[in-house]
């Protein structure tokens, strides 16, 4: 019964959020009304054509050009995100959401908002048991961020607050919490207080000089179990007979520090 | 009041599975149970006397070392699991998370259970409203992969089964598939049937070769958006003053190919 | 009395090739001569007013900006190079020259001269003792390669020659031969023939399939302790305080592949 | 005639230093006497029945095992050496020795000699008519290093001296300098001094503080173009069918840092 519904539901509906793609590298973000259209150098996208269809569907635009009709999903959906700050790549929010261990039904703070774009990760993996406190001093990344969050479905777990961390959260008993700030070491004994005992901290930096300083804070302020790591991702080219690696490849992102609460004695 | 019993919660209780750790490397899964030892190196711990501590506590052994003990999480844990075979890392577990959408209320195929790493990674990501089918054809690999799973309390939303998935599978609608096994090519043409349209495979292979052979029979099963990557992940050394990524780190594991099914027409 | 020529000499003279350099970016290889100019968009530089300055000197453009004028160099001269081919790397080849045991008297066989890039080098570290002879099947990639190299006043110790080296070569009793074309295993068992027992080669491929098509000929054609490598180099961005690995960095070239020659029995 | 005199001459004379190899990872660098043995796990090989044959050729120990012997070359030699100090990785002497423009005729200053394989390189690179002058503040270091270099027989062109290099250098127009110690901006100013106009300098530092402080130093002593870089190899297996990176890893080596004589005015 649950399985055929969801054959029945895996298909657009009025009002969707969709990925419209016709590579791996020209996709389109679009909320599917009757009467809207999506245009491309390729030709013309009626969107009210697409209602019903299955995802996975292809799509022929008014020149022809084949198209493919796919849900409206994290990693893409990131990508495409409007940018208000420098968005977290999947190689690095897969690292943060496994070494932070945010689970379903997790109580996650974040500080540093951005553009949301780990925000919308947090949200997703801690599901509807979860909640995600998101803190963000900019006013105008903050509503770009809720916008960014709105097309993915997921604002009724988040609560998105306007504030600088540095004075203190509002919330207590937090699993884990995500830093992603230019002076971490300044929230560092503010989260402190409101983790759980054996909670996580999980810290996201550019910079050496940065690694320094957020060891530096984590350690004066009785965290343990300490651990920096980089992570590098590099896509290969799968053309057959031709089988390498990308020669383009992002070199760095940032740092990500994990540490643990220790209970004070 | 919910927060409440978080703090109230969060200690440890007689017939938990917890983690004892000395330091990064050093570190116990155990059964906490009153008038059981843990014996290390560095002395004898009475695991009673750990009940009722709060998760973060330090703990000294009989010759006076500090430990600490930790809630048994998914990282710790599956670093910690009985291998029956090669064990997935951090760094892959936490893309093919992404790669493969795989989210809370996700029905997922996984094929090659081997020592449950994965499945553990899955199961608890797909959460208490989501479900893993766990394909394996050694029986002896599945009772491991059972026992470890059992550690981490998620065997609910697991179904693993002693079954050749070249010869077919039981389920069908489902979101991802995650197949880990050395031939993953004999399999594919049974996941393009059982996928909802627009539904995620995740290849995991170690090879080049292999590589070549898993995007042909992609492309010949009407699967498309393949993508390859590889990922490495390098340790930091944080001790302060000398910031330095560390000397140890591994070369390679294995490819993460990802495609999505595309609506035969 | 030869220090003091060296001092004597580290100048520039009427007739030398030498660069011009605003910042690691931006460098201008100019011959030196009295009444020409260098335009850049910092203003005009007079070469004349160069003429007898000491390497390493600054000098102001029309516009006032500082400039510096350094030796003709191999890493900036190859850099520089008029491009027929690809142009290999300083990580690549100075791995090339290791590896093959590349070293001043060596005499050098070179398969595929391109744009004369790795022919530069070859050339260089043989020495005048040494010999390197470049066999290329294009006339047009050699002439460049041939102007390439004659600003670097090397030509001297190189042959370069239009020849498909498939049909064997002129030459015997080489040291170590360097090949980097689309299909070098036609040409290894020609390889063997004028290589020295226990006589390197060296072959540069970018795919995993032509790294496999090599070892199978090298194996074939009695050749043996055969390696292949990848080498990736990062840059590390040096604003103080905030030192961090580039975000620019070059994901692939190719798989350096070397082998010994065996003497068959 | 010097054709024929380099195939007359690749073979084993009495004296030679050689290489006994079963596989990569198994070698041996022996001396050729009459008389001598050599004692494997996988055998004896009578040292005095290799005199005479060609480089390249295979030799069966007692016990039956095919071995091979090479001529002792420089990177083979430099993983054999006798280690007082970190060994530095054909990786980074590669582009120490491009970035350092080291060449056949160079004058180089070394500081901190070690065990002398990043002298070996050097003085095989800068050949007959240039010169390395090596500073070392170690006795017991500068003996083994002495003996390192003995059995390449490069000796001639080397200086080795023990003598602290922060109080300066008994010579002057030297090309490039090469600076391999825990604290080299003690010696940064001392460099400037004896380095030609235009001249390089080349610093191997295993930290990021360490970067940071030699920038520093280099900024304030008139040193320009200064460019930092970090080198990774991977190793590719090449068993056919099975192409893969090698789990093995060297994850870090040290920073290679580079910069030129600026003239002051």
């Amino acid at each position: 019964m649950e399985k055929d519904n969801k054959a029945a539901n895996n298909r657009v509906f009025e009002g969707d959020y969709v990925t419209i793609a016709l590579d791996q590298k020209r996709k389109w973000v679009v909320r599917i009304e009757k009467g809207k259209e999506l245009h491309t150098h390729k030709g013309v996208i009626d969107l009210g054509n697409i209602i019903g269809l299955e995802f996975g569907s292809r799509i022929k635009s008014s020149g022809g050009t084949v198209f493919y009709v796919f849900r409206h999903s994290l990693p893409e959906a990131i990508y495409k995100f409007k940018r208000a700050t420098q968005i977290v790549y999947p190689k690095d929010y897969g690292l943060i959401l496994i070494f932070g261990e945010v689970v379903p039904g997790s109580r996650v703070i974040e500080v540093g908002v951005g553009s949301g774009a780990l925000t919308a990760v947090i949200a997703t993996y801690v599901g509807p048991s979860g909640r995600v406190y998101g803190y963000e001093i900019n006013e105008k990344n903050l509503k770009i961020a809720e916008k960014n969050l709105e097309k993915l479905g997921i604002l009724d777990v988040v609560e998105l607050k306007i504030k600088d961390a540095t004075e203190g959260f509002d919330e207590k008993n937090i699993d884990t919490a995500i830093v992603d700030m230019g002076d971490p070491w300044e929230v560092i004994p503010k989260v402190y207080n409101i983790l759980l005992g054996g909670g996580n901290i999980v810290v996201f930096v550019p910079t050496f000089n940065q690694i320094e300083r957020v060891v530096q804070s984590l350690e004066e302020n009785n965290f343990g179990f300490i651990r920096a790591v980089e992570c590098l991702l590099r896509d290969i080219e799968v053309k057959r007979g031709a089988i390498r690696p990308s020669m383009r490849m992002i070199g760095h992102t940032g740092f990500i520090i994990h540490a643990k609460k220790l209970v004070k004695h």
